[in-house]
C-alpha cells in the first residue's frame, strides 16, 4: 500500500524533471523513500520517461538490495541511499545533468546567493564537493559520490541548504518527498541561471547581505513562515 | 460590479507574466487598483496560477485591511500598496522574478538604454534601488522594499520609467492598468536581455542618444504619439 | 489580382517571423513590393499578429501615399520604401527586434563571417549603419532611417548581404520576396546569436577565409549554384 | 528490403535532430550505410524536413554513384562518404548546425571534457579539424571536408569519439547506426552549451580526471557496461 504511493510519488517527480526541461534524453533520476519500512523507490536504468510507469519503479531497502521490480535501478541508487541514511529527514532525492547547475559543478564553484530567489530556497550558497580521489573512483564509485556528499556537509545543515554540486559531475538535490527535491532541483537550476548571469553584468557582485537572506529563507520555512496558504 | 472587473482584470495580467514565460511555480504577483473606492486586487500567495479563478484575488484597501476573499494575499501587498499610495496615476502592478531583469537586480546595476526597444517603452535608464538596511529588513520588510522603490523615484518620474529592480531581489513594474504593468514587465525582460548581449559584444557600448532615446518614447507616448491605431 | 497575392504574401511573411520566435508582441513588420504597378502592402501599425488578416495589409505607393487599407501602415514604412526606391532588385523588406542581431545592432558591430552558415546568406560582414544625425532624428525619422542604410551601402551590393543593423535601433533585411526577406530575417537572427558565442569561447576567433566565404555563397547562389533541388 | 528499413532509419534520424532543436529550415542532414551490400541513403538537398518521407531518401554507392531516388542528395554526401570509406565499424552520420557546437567549430576550439555528462559519449576532448587549404576548397570541397577529418583521426579512435568539429564551418557526429549518430549530435550540442558556460563560470576550469573520464565512458560503453537495462 504505502511501496505504491512512494511509486508514483517517484514517478511524478521524475516527470516534474522532464517537464520543466532539466533532462536529455534518460539523464537523470528521482528517488523517495518510506522510512517505517526503510524502502527506497527509484527509476529504473536508461529507460524513457515517456515509457515509466509506476510498478517499474524498483523498490531497494537501504542498504542496496533490490526488493522489488524487474529491472535495473538508476546507476545511481548507491548515491541516494547514501544521503539517506547520512540525511535522516530527507524523503527523496532528484539527480539532474540540468545546463545551468551542472556548468556551476563542472567549474567547481559554489553557487553564490546573489538574491532573494536563491535565499527563498537554499538559506547560504549551494556548495561543491571534493575531486573523488583516484581510489573512490575505482572502487565503489557511485557510494563515494554519496560520501564526498556527506563530507562536505559536515559542517552545514541538508535541511537548510537541499542540494550540492558534485566537482565535475552535476547536482544532487533533496527535500522532506520526492516531489519537493524535484521541485528543488528546478529552482537550483534557476538560481544557477541567474547567479551566472548575475558575474557576466557585474563580476564584482556580492553577495545578499545574511538579513535579507534569513528574512527570506524564513518567510517561507520554519515556525515564522508567511508565504503561501495556511496549511490545515 | 467594479471589482468583478478588477478582479478579472488583475488574473489576466497575472497569467500574462506566465505565458510570456516570466514565473515560475508561483514566482510573482500581479495586482490592480480601482482608484475612485481604493480598493486593489490581487493574486493570492502561493497558489498554482493553472489553478487560479478571478474569485481567489483578495481585495484589500489602500491600508492593507482585507475587505474581501478567503485567502492570504500574496506576501508582496504591502510593496505594492506603498507604490499606489506614492505613484497616483498608476493602476496595476507587476512584480516577477524573470530572469534576466532580476539578475541586473542582482548585479545591483541599472539597465542602460541601449536601443530604440528600450526607449519605447522606458524613458531613461531602468534604475536600482538601494539597499534596504538591516532595520528595514527586520521590521516591515515588504513595505520597506515600496519605501526603497519610493525614495528611488525622488527625481524620477514613475509614469516615464514604468519599471524598478530592487537591489538584490528583482524588478517591479507598473502601469496605468494590471495589463499594462504586465505588459512592462515582459518587455523589460526582453530589454534586459538585449543590454545583457549588447555588454557582452562590446563593453564599451554607448547609450543611445538622447534625441533618438525621446524620438522613440514621444512616437508611442503622449499627445504626438504616432504609434498604433487611432484610440477612439 | 496581384494586389490579392501580395497581401498574402505579406502576411504570410509578418507571421513567418512570429512562427521564429522573432517577434515579441507587436514588435517588427514585414513589407512587399510589385514593381510593375509600384505598389507596396506593409502590416498595420501595432495591431496583434494573431488578429492579422490578408486585407488588413496596408496599400501604399513608392512615395508613401496610402491608396488602400483602413488601418495606419507600420510607422516604419518610410523606412520600406527608402530600400525599394533605392534597392532596384528587392521584392520584400522584413524588421524586426530578433534579440541577438538587435543586440549587435546596440552595440554597434558589424557581425563578422565566422562560418559558413553566415556565407550561405551574407557575402561578407553584415554592416552597421552610422548613427543618425540630430537633425536627422528630429526630421523624417524613418525616412532617414532608410538613407542611413543607403548610403551604408554605397560599396557594398544588396543582393548579396540582404541585411543591416540600423545603430543603436535593429536589423532591416530584404530578399527577392517578402518570405526570402523574413527567411533572410531568421537566419540573421540564427547567424548573430552564433557570432555572439564564436567571440565568448575566443575572443581572437577569425573570419572565414575568403575561399570558403564564396564557395559556401555561390554554392547556394548564382549560377552555378548546386545545392537544394533544381528549380523549373 | 534492407533499402526500405534504411530509409525509414535514416528518415527518422533526421525528424530526430528537428525534434531537438539542433535543426533550422533545412540546414543538417544524417545518412545510414547498409554494410554488406555498401548503399548509402542520405536525405535529399533542401527539402523541408515536415514534407520528407522515406521513399524520398537518396541511395547512393559509396562512390556516390546515385542508383536509387529521384531528387538530388544532400550536397554534405561527399563528406558523408570519405567518413564510411574510412571508419569502418560507423553505419550512420549526422550532420547539422547546432547552435554552441557550431560555435566552437567556428571558433576553432576543441570541445574540453569538463565533466561526467561530457565522458557518458565521448572518450576524450571533441577535436576541430585544420582549415581546409584553398585548393582544398576550390577542388572537391565537400569530399575534402571528409578527408580533413579523416587526418584529424589519424591518431583518435572514431568509435570513441563519435563526434568532429569542422573549423568555421559546424560538427559531424556519427555512430553504429543513423539513429545513435543523431543522438551523438544531440548530446554534443548539449555537452558543448555546458562547456561554454562552464568557461564563462570559471575560465581556469580543469578538465575531468582521466580515472572519472574513463569511469563513465566505459560504465556506458563495452564489455563492462552497467548502465541501462541488459540487452538481450
Amino acid at each position: 500500500m504505502f511501496l505504491e504511493k512512494l511509486r508514483k510519488e517517484v514517478l511524478e517527480a521524475n516527470l516534474e524533471l522532464v517537464r520543466r526541461g532539466l533532462v536529455l534524453y534518460t539523464f537523470g533520476n528521482a528517488s523517495g523513500i518510506d522510512r517505517e519500512s526503510g524502502r527506497v523507490a527509484i527509476k529504473p536504468s536508461g529507460v524513457p520517461y515517456e515509457e515509466l510507469t509506476p510498478d517499474q519503479m524498483v523498490i531497494s531497502d537501504l542498504d542496496g538490495n533490490i526488493v522489488e521490480g524487474k529491472l535495473r535501478p538508476s546507476s545511481d541508487l548507491p548515491t541516494h541511499l547514501e544521503l539517506y541514511r547520512n540525511f535522516p529527514h530527507i524523503g527523496g532525492v532528484a539527480h539532474t545533468h540540468s545546463e545551468y547547475a551542472t556548468s556551476w559543478a563542472q567549474a567547481e564553484k559554489p553557487i553564490p546567493c546573489f538574491g532573494t530567489t536563491h535565499a527563498d530556497y537554499f538559506h547560504g550558497e549551494v556548495p561543491v564537493t571534493a575531486r573523488l580521489s583516484s581510489s573512490q573512483i575505482t572502487s565503489e564509485y557511485e557510494r563515494e559520490t554519496g560520501v564526498a556528499i556527506r563530507e562536505r556537509f559536515r559542517s552545514l545543515d541538508p535541511d537548510r541548504i537541499p542540494a550540492v554540486l558534485v566537482a565535475g559531475h552535476a547536482p544532487f538535490c533533496w527535500g522532506p518527498s520526492p516531489g519537493e527535491a524535484a521541485h528543488n532541483a528546478v529552482t537550483l537550476e534557476y538560481v544557477a541561471r541567474m547567479a551566472y548571469h548575475t558575474l557576466v553584468i557585474n563580476a564584482e557582485s556580492q553577495p545578499l547581505m545574511r538579513e535579507l537572506h534569513d528574512k527570506h529563507f524564513l518567510r517561507k520555512h520554519g515556525q515564522t513562515a508567511y508565504y503561501g496558504q495556511v496549511k490545515k
